[in-house]
C-alpha cells in the first residue's frame, strides 16, 4: 500500500494519519480538507500534503472517510474509485446504502473521540485499545493497519451496529441533554448544592449538536425505540419505587408522629 | 469545647473525626458505631474511644449523628441532651421535623462522598471545597469547626435544601439507575460497543439501594415531581428533536434517493 488519502482531517482523520506513521506506513497519505485544516494537519505530521477528493480518489490505494456523517453521505454520492474506501461515520446503514455502488467499500466506525474536536487534538494513541466496528470483513490490508492501531477489531452487520449505539451512545446523549435542560428550567439553584453525579450526568449535554443531529438523523428509528422504552422504563422504575418507598415512607411517618 | 461524639462512624463520621484532629481539636473524641467499626475507627485515630449513645448524649458538647437517615430518625426518637447536635442527612425536613423536641438541634448535609464506605475509607481532607449545608445559623463552635475543614458553609431552608437535591442528587440517581435498567434489559449486547458516554451515564447506577430508598423515601413529594418534569422533557425533547431530526432525514433519504 503505497498512498493513503484522509477526507476530513479533524481528530479522527488527524489521528488516523498519525497512528499510521506510528505504526510505520511509509508512503504518501493525502488530506483532503480546507486549506487551514491542511496547513495545520501538515504541520502535525498527519499528513504528507493536501489534495482535492478526485484527485485523491484517483491515487490512493486506500481513502478514509473522516468527515461529518452528512458530509460522507454527500462525497459517496459522486465518489468514484478503484481504492479501498472506508469511514468513521457514526451511523452506518444511511452510509452503506449510500456506497452500495463502490466495489471495494467497509463502513466503519472508530468508536474513540474525545471532547476537543480538530485536528489540534489529534493522537496516535487515540484508537489504542478502543473497538472500531466494520461492516463487512475488511480487506487485508486494512484490517491490518487497524489492527496496528491497537484497536480492537469487530465486525457485524451494520443494522446490528445502529442498533446497539442507539442504546450505548445515543440514547444517554438524549438523556443527559433531558436532564441538563430540565434542572436550567426547573431548578437553577440547584446547581448551589450540586455534587460529582450531575457534573456526570450532564457531561454528555455539551455534545456539539451538528454532530449528533447527522448521528440522529440517520439512526432515527433505533434512536427513538431506545427512547420510548427508556420513558415506559422510567414510568414502570417509579411505580415499582413507590411500593418500596411506601413502607419506608410509612415506617418514616409512624416515627415522626411518635415525636 | 471539650468532647464531640459521633453516631455512625462511617465514611462521614470517620471523616469528620479525622478532620477535627487535623483542624487541631485537642479535646475527646467519642464513638457510637458496632464494636468492629469502633475498633477500625480508633485504629485509624477517627475517635478515641466507643460509647453508647446515652452516654455519649450526657458527655458531649457537641453530637453529630453520620447514621443512615433512617437511623437518625431512630435515634432522634429518644434523643434527650443538652449538646449542639447536627446530623449529615442527605434529606433535611424529615430530620429537622424529628429533631423538634431538641434545644440545640440544627440540620445538616456535608456534600462529599465517594463509592466506597466505610471509616476505612475516611479522610480527614473529605469535606475541603465542598458544600456543608446547615438548615439554620449553626452555633459559632459548630461554624468554625466546619469552616476549618475548608467547608464551603451555605445556610438554608430543610424544604429548599430537600427541593434543591432532588434536581441535582436524587433525580441524576434515577435517570442513572433507569438508564443502566433499560440497557440491560433491551440491548445487553450494546455493551460490545459502549464507550466514556454509557459507562458515565451509568456510574451512579450502582449507588446501594439501603441509602437512596432512606433518600428517596424522605424526599418523596420533590423527587417524584422531578421525575415527572424530567419525562415530559423527555418526551417535548422527542418532539422537539422529530422537527428538527425530520428536515434532515429528508436530506438524508433525498442523497440516498439519488444514488
Amino acid at each position: 500500500m503505497q498512498t493513503i488519502a484522509i477526507a476530513g482531517v479533524g481528530l479522527i482523520g488527524g489521528s488516523f494519519g498519525l497512528a499510521a506513521r506510528k505504526a510505520g506506513f511509509s508512503g504518501t497519505i493525502l488530506g483532503v480538507s480546507s486549506p487551514r485544516t491542511i496547513e495545520k494537519a501538515i504541520a502535525r505530521g498527519a499528513i504528507d500534503c493536501g489534495t482535492t477528493l478526485r484527485d485523491a480518489a484517483g491515487a490512493a490505494d486506500m481513502l478514509f472517510l473522516a468527515q461529518p456523517i452528512s458530509v460522507i453521505l454527500e462525497t459517496l454520492r459522486d465518489l468514484k474509485t478503484e481504492a479501498i474506501v472506508t469511514d468513521a461515520g457514526s451511523t452506518k446503514a444511511a452510509i452503506c446504502n449510500a456506497a452500495k455502488s463502490l466495489s471495494r467499500f467497509v463502513g466503519g466506525h472508530p468508536m474513540a473521540g474525545k471532547e476537543i474536536s480538530g485536528v489540534e487534538a489529534a493522537e496516535a494513541g487515540l484508537f489504542c485499545g478502543r473497538p472500531w466496528v466494520f461492516t463487512s470483513e475488511p480487506p487485508a490490508e486494512l484490517r491490518e493497519l487497524v489492527a496496528s492501531f491497537g484497536a480492537r477489531i469487530l465486525v457485524m452487520k451494520a443494522e446490528d451496529h445502529d442498533r446497539m449505539v442507539a442504546w450505548s451512545s445515543h440514547l444517554p446523549q438524549l438523556v443527559s441533554t433531558a436532564l441538563a435542560g430540565a434542572v436550567h428550567r426547573h431548578a437553577p439553584d440547584a446547581v448551589a448544592v450540586a455534587g460529582p453525579g450531575l457534573r456526570d450526568m450532564t457531561r454528555l449535554a455539551s455534545s456539539p449538536w451538528d454532530i449528533w443531529r447527522d448521528i440522529i438523523a440517520t439512526n432515527h428509528d433505533n434512536v427513538y425505540a431506545a427512547l420510548d422504552a427508556y420513558i415506559a422504563r422510567l414510568e414502570s422504575l417509579r411505580e415499582g419505587l413507590d411500593a418500596e418507598f411506601e413502607r419506608a415512607s410509612c415506617f418514616n411517618r409512624e416515627l415522626r408522629e411518635r415525636q
